[in-house]
């Protein structure tokens, strides 16, 4: 028996009395042996349950979730109230080609001088080749896809002989590549490429479909249970549009953890320090990107995923709005959290990708009614001037709540700097309810993500996942349904109070995480790890945007003490893209002057 | 562990090797003692839970939901694809004031002529009086509303002294309902009553809230930690169109039955037949109309609480589409099934109320988006029109499987008739899944139902429930998150088997029930009864409407050979509440000669 909480209609919330608290998470840090002793126990049968009860019990999940009582009704999925359109943006068409969308967006990005800023004026910094970088190339036969493809391949074989390991890739086929690249070549030679993106290679994430890898999902077995037949939706949009892809990208297995921690196939190692996490889920993605092997990948972000490994890796990722990018042909598209996403290593190479992918699938088209997709227009004086009139907000005790101030500082920093060279207002904003948001996550995404794997768990294939990801288990299959229609019913509160957020300001601010890239400990290579204090901090800026279905962007913004990459976090109202796209551009032209080389880079352009 | 089976993706199943199966449920039907003991046991921690998965695993729940693979993401709550506009019908402005709309569809129902139909032509048919009876009698000065509620008082406290007590009401304020009579007489006389309901009584369920009366919802306690500060939405519009509340009418409790045995307040009985049930959970609801005590009542209906008291006890209920009618105020307000609807003892009746209380709330009308609501017009060239050329769908194999052929049959027999009589076309249809729909139903209501009520059960008020109710609940618990999530995968794909038959017809045409009214054992007066045998017959043809948000209609076509009333349910498409109605009044009309008048029949109007 509980002590029995009652809330108060959400309309009615005091904001002047909320205060902000920290997130106190009661659980021990385990590696290897340990580790798998702890799963031995919560896996058998009444004590498992029991300690379970316990922990939900020590972190207020059973008070939040069986003690409340929650005046509002479920929202399952997130529900948009109608949104004014952005201004200084092109409105795109969803329904067109995925090559006329880039092309439409390539006319609006800020004009390319090829070459000409690249450690250009005199600057100590770093640059990436960009997309157009790549396609200047081959237009001027500088290049080819099939020479950058020997570059990649020769590079990625390399990295399999490393000691120790840093597998970027789950699947990868050589031929495959070069026979992708041998097409693309010739449409060069033809003079008819297909669209910027012609000839650009892109790594896929091993949870999204691309023909003919199977998805494993970092698993030992998906395969054996889920064939793949075709290209994920979002896959053959890219593919019409030319991309190679060089295969299936590294992650948290199932996607269940923050980390990239993964004993089935290696754990991949930050381009910026190899003693070091990328961050995860889409640990392979966000690696491939910053050691300058793809110009982009694809990833899926629920809980961070494409957010969290683009900050730690010193690159760009977007968490698209939840629906806008269709997710059939991923794992998780029974998912009411998660999206499909891209990471590249600069703003306008993810603007190009998303304006390929973008489009939301028939049936959330009839479930979310989307507003039409947008892209920033550069170029236009109402782009220029929206930027001018745009208020941030900042809750200034969430935003310094980081392990350390490294982080807190060199965000504010480029803030202030927006709000000097760009006019937009910094505004203190206050988000109540942040413990609330979190259980309604882990509840929504836990549940989920069991209900799916359901069937071959109780085929005896749950003994062949990673003991970290037993543990997540176990913990989701402690969760009733009771507590998943509770969670729901915090999801419509959490949503208000954004909603209510959002008449004030038009985005919102945050670090990306809490803390730079962790060291990997020796002991949780073989057998795992399980830390929800580096969980915490990895996630404690991230859940909004995936409980609320909400667009939000990682943009590199310098470095802490130990070089390690700080990413700047801009949230933005539903449907918003443009703007945030938008914001994270002139953040990025901020930063650029300090940007570093990673420890690897491998220059696949220019060897040739 | 399970056997792993493998659903085929919907849109690929072959109807034509789909087979009826007969619904085969295992458990015990207890009454008394024996079911006292059955919850001591099912509540006992570790053998309780035990005893759950058992049942669950006998009635295929593991198999359904755990061991499948189901291909589809969860639909939580009903997604209509957009929807043709239905044709013979008036549009009704859902924003404007509730009078306004019920004058609007007072013009467009039949020409009344008082009084010269009800027992008119020599016919040996028995008639209710309609509210447009009432409405002639108040404004011709044949009687006062305060006339008619001193003969409904009487009536009321006799049925309190009754051996057996027939509760019809739990909360009743003699004076409350003498203060709105001499309102609404003063309106009379001063020449301005309110609307067409203006002094016609109504009874309200007693989970919706009617200031000043508290909402029990048929509980000993709920009202002690829920009180009612105003009416709910759609009792506020009726109280402003100047309908007068006769106090909260009995019914299952916390609407979780199907028969009305109510060991609190007593069991409401049916007036055809004193020692059977009304059916639930509205039973005081359809009692209240089908005795003649008030024009109209309202129940909710989220497992076919209004159909089947409505069906059993010889009058009309409309199940609306989920978010036609406003919630907000009622104790299963956030569900993803439920419905508040009229029951009256004529289509022309409900379609009165209906016009009152429909539109959808805010957040409704964001995640819906609603189609326009729409009445029948009775008048119109283009309704009669409409009638003749309506295709109605009939599962023949399911259909049948009912208790007595007398039902069927005069099913049956109404359906040809309108074929004759109207043109309207019986096409033969088959609905796969029949298994998946019930268990998807029981998984929400169950879940949803206790997601609400955990809060008071972990503070100790669930052991002052009814042992009837503590079964359900120890099983609803049983359920995990993982199975709600699966129970949403399943809806999906039985809406859209839904969709597909309403490509070929425009109604699904059902016996309401499986049985006529059942007798209430001895034995379950006093502790309550659980008896899935009974359940399964009542709720045979029910979920549909409630798991797909479907709106249908329950008129009556008849008596079996024990004098039973016997209904007809009509489903229709989503938000097609005009054209279920039409086809109701055509079979009203079909049957009014057959009208046999209740054995408990109170003539309130007549006795002045």
């Amino acid at each position: 028996m509980g002590t029995k909480r009652v809330m108060l209609p959400v309309e009615r919330v005091d904001l002047s009395t909320v205060k902000y608290e920290p997130e106190v998470i009661q659980a021990p840090h385990l590696t290897g042996f340990k580790l798998k002793l702890f799963v031995r126990i919560i896996e058998t049968p009444l004590i498992g349950s029991f300690i379970m009860s316990l922990l939900k019990k020590q972190n207020k999940m059973v008070q939040l979730l069986q003690n409340t009582v929650i005046p509002e009704p479920p929202m399952f999925k997130p529900e948009f109230p109608p949104q004014e359109p952005e201004t200084g943006v092109v409105v795109i068409d969803e329904d067109g080609k995925p090559e006329d969308r880039v092309e439409m967006a390539l006319k609006f990005i800020p004009r390319h001088d090829p070459g000409s800023d690249r450690n250009g004026d005199g600057a100590p910094s770093f640059r990436y080749w960009k997309i157009r970088d790549y396609a200047h190339a081959y237009r001027s036969g500088l290049t080819t896809p099939s020479t950058v493809a020997e570059n990649i391949i020769s590079v990625i074989k390399e990295f399999n002989y490393d000691k120790p390991p840093t597998p970027l890739l789950i699947s990868f086929d050589a031929e495959d590549i070069r026979n992708q690249a041998a097409a693309s070549t010739k449409r060069f030679e033809e003079g008819y490429p297909l669209s910027i993106l012609d000839g650009i290679f892109m790594a896929i994430k091993d949870d999204i479909d691309c023909f003919p890898h199977p998805s494993k999902g970092a698993t030992t077995w998906m395969h054996e249970v889920r064939s793949v037949m075709r290209d994920a939706v979002s896959v053959s949009r890219l593919r019409s549009c030319g991309v190679i892809f060089i295969g299936k990208a590294n992650m948290h297995e199932i996607g269940m953890g923050t980390t990239g921690n993964n004993p089935n196939y290696g754990t991949t190692r930050n381009p910026h320090a190899h003693e070091r996490y990328t961050g995860g889920s889409s640990s392979g993605p966000a690696a491939i990107v910053a050691s300058g092997l793809c110009s982009a990948a694809l990833g899926t972000d629920g809980g961070g995923s494409v957010r969290i490994p683009s900050s730690l890796c010193g690159v760009v990722g977007l968490k698209t709005t939840y629906g806008r990018t269709d997710i059939r042909g991923s794992l998780c598209d029974s998912g009411t959290v998660e999206i499909i996403g891209p990471i590249a290593s600069a703003v306008e190479d993810v603007v190009l990708v998303y304006a390929a992918i973008l489009g939301s699938s028939p049936a959330e088209r009839i479930s979310l009614k989307p507003s039409p997709p947008c892209l920033p227009n550069f170029s236009s004086y109402e782009s220029v001037n929206a930027l001018g009139s745009l208020r941030m907000g900042k809750y200034t005790a969430w935003f310094n709540d980081v392990e350390s101030t490294d982080i807190s500082d060199k965000c504010e920093d480029v803030l202030n700097q927006l709000s000097k060279t760009h006019g937009c207002e910094i505004i203190e904003i206050v988000i109540p309810e942040l413990q609330e948001m979190r259980t309604a996550h882990i509840v929504s995404i836990g549940s989920e993500c069991i209900s799916s794997l359901n069937p071959d768990i109780g085929d005896g294939k749950g003994l062949r996942l990673t003991y970290d990801t037993r543990t997540n288990l176990a913990l989701f299959q402690s969760f009733t349904a009771a507590d998943y229609v509770a969670a729901q019913c915090l999801r419509r509160r959490i949503m208000y109070h954004h909603m209510e957020i959002f008449k004030k300001v038009d985005v919102i601010v945050t670090p990306t995480t809490g803390m730079t890239a962790p060291i990997i400990p020796p002991s949780a290579l073989k057998i795992g790890e399980t830390d929800l204090r580096v969980s915490g901090y990895l996630m404690q800026f991230i859940i909004a945007a995936n409980l609320l279905g909400l667009p939000a962007i990682s943009v590199p913004v310098g470095y802490d003490k130990q070089g390690l990459p700080i990413g700047l976090q801009i949230i933005g109202r539903p449907w918003g893209e443009a703007t945030i796209l938008r914001l994270a551009s002139a953040v990025e032209e901020l930063c650029a002057q300090t940007k570093k080389k990673p420890a690897s880079f491998y220059d696949v352009l220019k060897t040739n």
